[in-house]
């Protein structure tokens, strides 16, 4: 089967915003064995949109569309569907429910929103579980095209929950696909390609990794017309994969670190502390993103100046000036600090380089330091990260709740 | 003057490749003012390849490529143009030299080798100064393909180094697009465009509003073969829309709000220190990705649960009961209690509900209150936002950041 993806939005022409959502759907794709034959980058243009549309359906049976739901008269994907299939327009009232309760607490929906709930004839609808726009799968004669949202928060989520299943039903009169993702921390690509080489050349179940930039994905994929067989085959690979990698697997298939994290601090009845430096609140912030992780996590300081670190965190004037704030001993201090002040039973603090500025040739920026305190003692890590503030930063992040998690796991 | 980018390569459609090139030269384009009208992604696929750069150089003036340009039998880009241009194909004995001595120490040339020496008939050869495929601009009626190799190296340093030069003089008599971006706070999509209509409706410049979650850009664009004149008119028109708009234009181009706070607090020689409980860290997290922000920023408090509230911030006990963590009253707390703590001239508190769980029908999911506590009082703000977890988290960060630049600009 083959696809294409035509991207819209006049952002994407302009050098501004780069285009992950087709590099997503391809891997996507590719990876339930359809073969994606073009990209199409197309500005906010109905001309344009009309051609590049028509052409993907006079050649292509599965095509997708990203972008151009929004309320606005720009926004032209589902019209300019209609026109090259044929199909007139019509209101679907579920859908305007949805964006109204969307937008309930304001008093009144803004103007356009109504085109929001106008899908070409005969569309199944696809909710929009995080925004307002719904997307669509629309068939006729045999060829489909798949409307999603364009920001990709929204887009991936309408993919995984609403895509994937459809995609599934179409496929099968041929064979189903069956996946599961495992989430390797601390391997670079190339280091993880050597270590899964031989298991790799045992295929099916296919493997292919995917770097996901602070962690890599590990996707097992299974194409059969046996439930039962596939997911024995893939669990046979995953048991392979488990011994060959021990705890560098940290999740499956949607888990993320602080989720994985959360469950063992729940489990364990722990609570956790943050002091962080490098990081300004990002190790705070990315706790906090589970819903739940006040059952477990109690807050922290954001010790940026050191005379924050002084004040909140009982950091002594005489490491901070001897050793300098990025060393094992404020690190140490910081994590002993906060876990005294607020009670917690264990604590994680970051301090470090970020750059771009900041760095000497003893102290390089990407040098940071990672303490955790916990009942027995406290424990430093320092580390030598590459890349830019931002990157720095999220590693710092990742590479402490990993130093918890593998912690927990031998935690009794 | 309309250009397209044709980037060809199977790894592209496999979703194990982003197309950083199409990104790049988009960017670069624009910025000189070319308009960018389609990508196109396609295989090594002869067909296809002929199928999509007939099509461009039918209705576009210029066509970049990238990628097959190697030794090897599916590397066709050359010769999809020489049969598209109905050009023969020479031999540049030149480019052969280069191609020999790049392989000087091995024994022998790699087989195909020879085909990288081979342009359609007429071609400007472009220097390959760190890889060994040349690339070419090739004219015909008007039309320009420019041929560009593959490995983002190699295809941006050969654009900096030959291509800019050659465009520049191409563009020399043509029109150019002129772009301004305005950042604009608190205004929905739709009330935005309603706002701007009449102003919309004076075009050019033309105006395009584009959804950046948790604010809105409009870009402003005047297409001209006058440099003077293009600015003029956009800023006529950015005038305009900053009369009607006032202080909700928090920005220009690529600033972030957490930029522009950085700035005022700098300039006003200000400190400010953060209290978060519900964006657990993040309004931290999105102040200190500004390199140099140690200059205003002392840090921090994420008071997650009530007991850090109570131990950091010295929140009452007698608050928390009665009216409870989300609050104003917590939040003018809170605020007063990290700004005490620390010193600072400044400081903003984050209570709310972010949900999914935790709502009820006095306080749903999405209540937040901001405070911002400044030598002259405390002022707090209830919202009620909408969205999921992420989003309100997120669109709380940028108000809060809003509070605080609305209060800086009429700051003495």
């Amino acid at each position: 089967m083959k696809a294409e993806i035509i991207s819209t939005g006049t952002e994407l022409l302009l050098g501004k915003t780069l285009n992950t959502n087709a590099f997503y759907l391809t891997g996507q794709l590719s990876g339930m064995g359809i073969e994606v034959v073009y990209h199409h980058t197309v500005g906010d243009n109905k001309e344009r949109l009309l051609s590049v549309a028509g052409q993907a359906l006079g050649r292509s049976q599965l095509v997708f569309f990203t972008g151009g739901l929004g309320p606005t008269a720009d926004d032209l994907t589902k019209e300019v569907i209609g026109l090259v299939l044929g199909l007139k327009m019509d209101f679907d009232s579920k859908s305007m429910d949805h964006i109204k309760k969307f937008y309930a607490p304001a008093t009144e929906l803004p103007p356009g929103s109504a085109d929001q709930a106008f899908f070409p004839h005969g569309a199944k609808i696809l909710p929009n579980d995080i925004g307002t726009a719904p997307g669509a799968i629309i068939e006729k004669d045999g060829k489909y095209c798949v409307v999603l949202p364009g920001p990709p928060a929204e887009m991936e989520c309408m993919f995984e929950r609403y895509v994937i299943p459809e995609l599934n039903a179409i496929l099968k009169s041929q064979e189903r696909l069956y996946v599961e993702v495992l989430k390797v921390f601390g391997l670079e690509e190339s280091e993880l390609e050597q270590q899964l080489l031989d298991i790799r050349q045992q295929s099916p179940p296919f493997l292919t990794l995917l770097d996901k930039h602070t962690y890599m994905d590990v996707r097992i994929t299974m194409r059969s017309n046996n439930e039962d067989l596939a997911w024995e085959k893939i669990n046979q690979t995953e048991s392979l994969i488990r011994q060959r990698l021990g705890s560098r697997v940290f999740g499956v298939n949607e888990e993320t670190h602080a989720q994985v994290v959360g469950k063992l601090l729940r489990s364990h009845k722990l609570t956790l502390a943050t002091a962080e430096s490098c990081t300004g609140g990002l190790l705070g912030g990315t706790i906090t993103a589970e819903a739940g992780s006040s059952d477990y996590y109690l807050g922290g300081v954001v010790g940026y100046a050191n005379s924050t670190k002084e004040k909140l965190l009982g950091v002594s004037q005489d490491s901070l000036l001897k050793e300098g704030a990025v060393s094992a001993k404020v690190a140490a201090e910081m994590a002993e600090g906060v876990r005294k002040a607020l009670g917690a039973d264990l604590s994680l603090a970051t301090t470090g380089i970020a750059g771009p500025g900041g760095g000497s040739a003893v102290k390089p920026v990407g040098l940071v330091y990672i303490a955790l305190a916990h009942p027995k003692g406290t424990d430093v890590k320092k580390f030598q990260f590459v890349g830019n503030r931002d990157s720095i930063r999220k590693i710092t992040v990742e590479t402490a709740l990993n130093i918890l998690r593998e912690f927990l796991l031998i935690y009794n």
